[in-house]
């Protein structure tokens, strides 16, 4: 039984992971942190917890946590885990961090998007992209994880399939983006008020979503085409969890219908967490809900010469703390699915 | 055509008297003020009323205010209209208060309930409490409105006729009631927090809530019982806008349903705002969204000897911002329902 | 005043005419027809209109009808308004039609997209596609309106200035739209099963949808290019009302952001009901919530070439009943805004 | 491992038993029917069960049923277990019944409350109520479970300390509960369609609920007093899952808080899944969403003398299918949590 410690616990991805790790039959969580909140009960803090997690909120203590753990999930929001994270890497610790503070291979795209220079461009260097349909060989042996963006995983794995077949023009691609609420954290601000935010719908940071340049790294990385750009338009939806992604992009020459269902099937038929959609089904959110599935089904239309391909995600799962559970199996040697196939609370 | 101020613009509250004024053939807004968004255009901070409004919200200056309106609506929130609405009375203008500063008769019941000494004991006396159902002769003279709670709206419309004519035991009354979330006002805090208030419910301040002292004075006042006494639970429905109050008391022996049937026709009659239900219907929050009107429906149990009555209002309008209207129609000598009959948006 | 007549009131486009209805200064609703519901007074089939409306719902009797209203609203469901609706213009009334049953200019699109040979292919070249921001003119003598579907009213007054003023390439647009449930009217079936619906977002009918052909039918009108082609993608929103469209572009070579506001600015600045947001604003369903507004919003992306245009309006508002009554105001030669200008019911 | 058969697999409390199942150590669903959809896959009917479960749903043959499990639930409308369920007893199976037609003692009450005569009435002899806290040595011995309704679970796991104790009046008992909309069954109905019931509040069968027989029932059974009576209303809340049941009672005189803690401690201390709320905490239905736990809570008024005791579920699994699972570890004599404790899905 593998110890596991938490960075950052009372947040959405914090609780999530906590979930996710009670069923898991090979790792056990030990330490769990909180500034804002140390000394507290995690069941005072979250009810929910009542019978199921019996652990004390711990202020921050990079030595006590490197000693008495042996892998740790760094679920800090973005910023703060720039210099907790590398510390625990020196002391020879495996962290899967869910920031978005190692993502980025390009130290001058920081600024750009995040408003900040990184302080340590050699651990962008060393972090794996924690995407393990795309990374599993690298992820083995990985000591960084950058665990995926939600928008970036929904986008990545609808697409990968299409670009490495060449199906695709790629410099066509547009991303329609949707989001539950619980993408934007547990902090309480105006915008996501319930009075504001149920019976609402809008698009948000249209044109400089911060996901933007996580994305096109990725797909260039798969295409090897830098001339590849992405148009990606981020929603905000009245519901707690889900992203759905619709996805457009003008398909090659000759491409029919067979080519797109053999690309899924060859990139993705040994993938536990991928299921994909028949020509009568589409994905919706509901169906993921609380799992670590992506769905995608896709319509290839004639009249237009494009492909739509719909994907669904649950944005806390596979979009963050599910798909972090997934690379800890990886790192740690573990069968992938490892505790994490659940049926869906539904409805 | 009279000129109305509004005093704290922007909450729910501001904004809702906003709309319904927009309606009203005799009164027209020419001033609105806000504390922390002075010199911005309305539809700046409201987008929804871009074409609808072209107000600038004001530094509250009680001089200009008094000077430049007829009447004015103070829709501060608690604690903060004790200062400001006296002065305005004094230079002699009418205020309709939508707090709850000047509900309570009892000055000894501000520290317990609200915490804090009340500093002009003499406008208690003076106000007059805001429901014309039960005050319409004591408001045409008024100059000071205590206008009153959303909770105490449904309640007391509820009871009124039934202890009018000594139909229930008064103090076997049970206030169970349900209230949708722009009841806790504008403020973003995590209980309103989108991704924890919805697919949620719960009771809140069980058998302390500070409705509770201004729901007992008032039935006491009809009763003419100072033992009425009153247990009441708010709870908090994943909706916008609604209260439904589930209403249960001892009916007193030998009571049948054509007596209270007989109540609530003798009170309520003539009344434009109250729609009672017949035996095949129950209020719904739906049928009265958006609206003033308050609906009643009542059910007798002979099995257990008790009355259930069902009120539904729409805590923003019959209970704060519509019935603030209806009171400045009676202070002003209009008809009751000039301006604030209207449909519901449906569904 | 003159007398109104809706044939299928009970709908949630009939019962909105209703609301909207309420508040026009010069025409009144005379006669209602259901049916399903008929001998039935409206306030029981929706109590909402207690106090409001005192009507019954009538057996469709043509003749009876012509002769005691002045005009018409056919509020029923898609096909069924292809037979009644000739009747009445034969004799000689003016009908605003809420169904597809007369939108398509080519009767050959009938079979395809909604199945069925159309009986009255004449009455297709007679009526008017009811959007006043385009054919104003020719609604002033129309007896035929044929009111547009909602996703085409959304999408049409988003691209209407692009295309006029040759800013984008007609074959390369997108729209990605999504609704609130209302859109799918008032029958229940499982996929609107509360259960089923909330916390859940989908696409639907994903190339395919029956407004396809509407809308390129009107783009082409605009743009006189039968190359113009529409890839549509609409999706289901939890939530009551409105519709927000994201619809992308290429713009043409050169291109700039001052072009666009000055493309808006020309079309829109005198129209009563298109609200145009500054740049640092977008459109929000929640802000047209009940109101026949449509709020246009747009980014040019220059790192792709792209114009991303969001549009909001109310389905049953701007996208149904209020573009009905904006209509007959057309119709009957009053101000276009008569009786349809109202805040919104927020939050 | 045992093999488990599931009649009526489809519905809201078919499928949650499937999710249940999915993490049993001991327990393996082998047969699934459905007279609705025979024939096909599960997946295919509920596309969130992919790669979760590999059957087909059959069409329900008794005999086959009986040879090829080892115990069996019937998830089958009320109604229609009444013929079903005793062919299987009489095969000597071991079956839960999740419908009420075996949860009534007293034959005459089914003509009264469900409208039909019993054709099994010794039946209702040899059931055994199965709620675990009140049952569970009777179970261990049970063929025939009679699983409890949601509503009543709800209340009688919050009334039967008080009522062992002698803390109440048995005769002033009013439950104000609140249901979320899964309650009401996977069958798509015009009050349950989202536009509807969204943004909606409301009673419904206001006294006469068909749950008042069989929680009257077992609480006259604790209290052995025929006179205790109770008053019921259920309401519905615009959410997927949960009850909260508000319930009220006169206090017996001298009872304290302590005794009233006692009360609870007493009877619950060695329950796993009830969670006793301290005196700073109120239940609330998200902390028990997807859960088997009953929450509960109270406060004393003195200032009235009586108790509000506040109960939360989730109607689909300790109202329902997490029950049933309980009830089979005790029948098959496992500990009662096995497979059951799971964390909430939260937010």
């Amino acid at each position: 039984m593998k110890k596991v410690g938490i960075i950052g616990a009372t947040g959405y991805t914090g609780i999530e992971l906590m979930r996710l790790l009670y069923f898991h039959p090979r790792a056990r969580i030990t330490r769990v942190t909180s500034t804002s909140q140390q000394g507290e009960d995690i069941s005072r803090v979250h009810p929910q917890f009542k019978k199921i997690y019996n652990l004390t909120l711990e202020e921050l203590d990079i030595e006590k946590l490197a000693e008495e753990t042996d892998i740790i999930f760094s679920a800090l929001p973005h910023g703060l885990a720039l210099e907790k994270v590398p510390e625990l890497i020196k002391m020879g610790k495996k962290v899967i961090d869910l920031s978005s503070d190692f993502r980025l291979k390009n130290p001058e795209d920081y600024p750009i998007w995040y408003g900040f220079e990184h302080p340590g461009p050699d651990y962008l260097e060393k972090s794996v992209y924690g995407l393990p349909e795309v990374y599993r060989d690298k992820l083995q042996d990985a000591y960084l994880v950058a665990n995926p963006g939600c928008y970036p995983t929904s986008i990545i794995l609808g697409l990968m399939p299409l670009i490495q077949e060449n199906l695709i023009d790629c410099t066509s691609i547009i991303c329609d983006s949707k989001s539950g609420v619980s993408g934007a954290g547990r902090g309480a601000k105006l915008p996501f008020h319930f009075p504001e935010c149920t019976e609402n719908f809008k698009a948000y940071r249209v044109g400089n979503h911060q996901h933007t340049p996580e994305i096109e790294q990725e797909l260039r990385n798969i295409s090897k085409d830098p001339a590849l750009t992405l148009l990606f338009t981020p929603h905000l939806v009245p519901m707690i969890r889900g992203i759905l992604s619709t996805i457009y992009a003008a398909v090659n020459k000759g491409v029919v219908k067979e080519d797109v269902e053999e690309a899924y099937q060859k990139a993705y038929q040994n993938e536990t967490f991928i299921r994909l959609m028949d020509e009568t089904e589409l994905p919706e959110t509901k169906y993921v809900y609380g799992t670590n599935f992506c769905d995608i089904g896709f319509r290839l239309e004639e009249r237009t010469g494009r492909i739509i391909v719909v994907t669904a995600i649950d944005n806390l799962v596979k979009g963050a703390a599910g798909q972090a559970v997934q690379n800890m199996n990886i790192l740690l040697g573990w069968p992938e699915e490892t505790g994490l196939l659940q049926p869906v609370v539904y409805p």
